[in-house]
């Protein structure tokens, strides 16, 4: 069993630690806020106090941050991850964060002879705390054999994407489609309350059809015909609007510096950050059906 | 076997009138276009020269016309089928139309104490071709009863929507999330291709995860992963572009006049709108990925 570094305590970090655990492994928390290591640590998971101990002889580090930012100052800065770990410590950021900061991180490790995954996951919390995720990863392959059993202790599906920074333009593409989705199927049911078409018989034909869809087959936005969806719970996330808003930001802010054209990707991100606004950022994604409801 | 009447020979109502004759129905075939009715005549239909002669007691009268305008024509003129058929005759409207034609017509069948049915078709010509059609439904139960055998021999699923006009609401609903959702594969397909990640990559990803859609898995807009999808020979249709753009813009219609919000839905069918004017009509719809590849 491996010791490991695990730096990023939050709601996916602190159970993804957990899992690492409970396969055996030696984790060291950290995070830079002190209440997240305190709750860290009651939760138990053992804590450091400084990031380089998370990385001093370790066999991983795992970083899972809310955004590029964080992620450029944890590896880049004085201090951080890329000048404290030896040449046998394999980095692995689970964050998901925009494509130039992944890149330019990775070139960073790369030039100073560290190895390096991205490593972004979908599934969320309830994913973290059952080991199911799904990591998406870009790197070398001989450094994705070599996280793939740790990664293992945490998901159920592990996808090599390509090289540096291909696990997150992976995700990215994977979620702008959901986002647009989900909105499609949302104004789909709208109509057809309007023009009296019953959802349960648009849920039969339309997934039997064209128009079959993970956000309608196995998310409905609509009570009823997919029983485990949070739309049978009052929204309750779930995948909240929030993150599929950050993500249909990255999608767009990648568009745009490479020269891509995603006209209903930056539509839909205009609508989440409408949805959002609402005061709606803590509830499902498959909730804008409500607001899509309110009529034009 | 039945007597029927088929009013439309076009591209669609040849080969469904074909269906029947193949079934051992005997057909009475008319156009109002005198080289349709040769053209259908030649191919082996029974022809008249008259509206009225296709429903003179006959079982059943089917019509596939282009729009709502036609189909107004055909059932509420002077000399129109509400006028000639008789009280044992079932009226069957195949054509794909505006919901507000369709509930019209309906109406004024049921004052005059005759059988109808909406029940647009998927499957496009290749469908009526092979008899494989999907019936979308709308009308009274007991209608859709006497209509079933019918369009058995034309169809491989008939569903029943509800009452009248909700096959086209079906219908409408169905392909709106379908021409959103091939936007949304070919946005993330033209963005994957920008930033360096593989297309059959992408398609593998995806595929299994949440952003699965029909549009991806079983009509990839990219040559390669769907061997029988138009991308593989140029984009030769298939469903043409302009199909996709009458049926977003009956959705558009019918979300306008009903008081519905469908923004992505209304986005896509300007993107249609664009591509078609781009001298695209005929091609497959899922070619707008080209259209998108331009950048922006």
């Amino acid at each position: 069993m491996a010791e490991i570094g695990f730096v990023g305590l939050g709601n996916m970090g602190r159970p993804m630690a957990l899992r690492l655990i409970a396969a055996g492994h030696a984790v060291r928390g950290f995070d830079v806020a002190a209440p997240a290591r305190e709750a860290a640590g009651a939760a138990g998971i053992p804590t450091v106090e400084e990031l380089a101990a998370t990385a001093a002889g370790a066999e991983a580090v795992f970083t899972m941050l809310p955004a590029g930012a964080d992620v450029r100052a944890v590896y880049c800065d004085a201090g951080g991850l890329l000048a404290v770990a030896g040449p046998d410590t394999l980095l692995v950021d689970s964050s998901t964060i925009d494509l130039e900061t992944a890149r330019d991180v990775h070139a960073e490790a790369s030039a100073g002879g560290i190895a390096m995954l991205d490593a972004p996951v979908s599934g969320g919390v309830g994913g973290a705390e059952a080991g199911t995720l799904t990591f998406m990863v870009g790197g070398e392959a001989s450094d994705v054999a070599r996280g793939e059993p740790l990664m293992a202790a945490m998901g159920r599906n592990i996808v090599h994407a390509g090289g540096p920074g291909n696990g997150q333009a992976a995700k990215m593409c994977n979620n702008m489609i959901l986002g647009v989705s989900m909105i499609a199927v949302s104004e789909a049911f709208a109509l057809a309350e309007r023009v009296g078409l019953d959802a349960q018989t648009l849920f039969d034909i339309v997934s039997t059809a064209s128009g079959q869809c993970w956000s309608l087959t196995s998310y409905c936005p609509v009570p009823g015909p997919v029983p485990s969806s949070p739309a049978n719970r009052d929204y309750r996330a779930g995948f909240t609007a929030a993150m599929m808003l950050k993500d249909l930001r990255l999608a767009r802010g990648a568009a745009q510096a490479n020269g891509a054209n995603t006209p209903l990707g930056s539509h839909a991100a205009s609508l989440y950050e409408q949805y959002c606004a609402d005061g709606e950022e803590g509830s499902d994604f498959s909730g804008i059906i409500r607001m899509l409801r309110g009529g034009g």
